[in-house]
């Protein structure tokens, strides 16, 4: 098996994985588990796309995934950062149906909208310390 | 009644509407669908932090606002998209308990970490006009 590396984007951090997507999908969701986020919303995006337009689209889900203590950090310094939260986390079918692609939100990108602030600039780092260690792992 | 006017902040568009929280929230709700946004994800994050950390926190929800047609257009454009949807809108209990807050993403802003592309321009303004009527009305 070849293991593809984490590529880094210019607002996340990418992987494509072996295995089927609803496959992939629990996978990642477990690896966001050991990483200490819980998945606080999941949109299945094909099937929304479906449903409302009546179009076919390749199976996707957006993972809303948050670390309690870092979001209280992050809300605690700026009490509109929920605008920002959660942290997005997709799985999508790739062209070769038996892999899927695996993204995160970079983070430190996100807040670089929001302006300077150290205390933030911490939380978004551990953030995507944790997120990157999760898309390795899955 | 003082209509307090929207205001642009750095990430997004804000307003402190009279009403308490779940009556704000639920005319929220209604300002989007007018809008044409469909709420696909909402996470009661003060629940979620007593929940998670034991912690009192005002009341705050975050819902996840998706224009189906919007959203179609920026997949096609940009696959990895998904990590930036939906549109966040959040309430909040002001200090005035007979107060909200809401706030919704400015999605050019959002779009600034992605990069020059035309039509995801056209797209973010579109939404962005759309959210902006949205909170005014609320």
């Amino acid at each position: 098996m070849r293991v593809q590396q984490v590529k880094q984007q210019k607002y996340g951090f990418s992987r494509t994985v072996d295995g089927a997507f609803e496959e992939a999908t629990e996978r990642t969701r477990e690896a966001l588990k050991k990483e200490g986020f819980g998945v606080l919303s999941e949109i299945r995006l094909d099937e929304k796309l479906k449903e409302k337009l009546g179009v076919d689209f390749r199976r996707y889900v957006i993972l809303g995934a948050c670390n309690p203590p870092l979001a209280y950090k992050a809300l605690q310094e700026e009490i509109n950062i929920g605008l920002l939260l959660p942290c997005n986390v997709i799985v999508y079918q790739s062209d070769d149906k038996n892999k899927s692609v695996v993204a995160a939100i970079d983070a430190q990108a996100m807040l670089s909208v929001v302006g300077e602030n150290h205390a933030l600039n911490e939380v978004a780092n551990d953030a995507n310390e944790r997120l990157r260690k999760a898309i390795e792992q899955i």
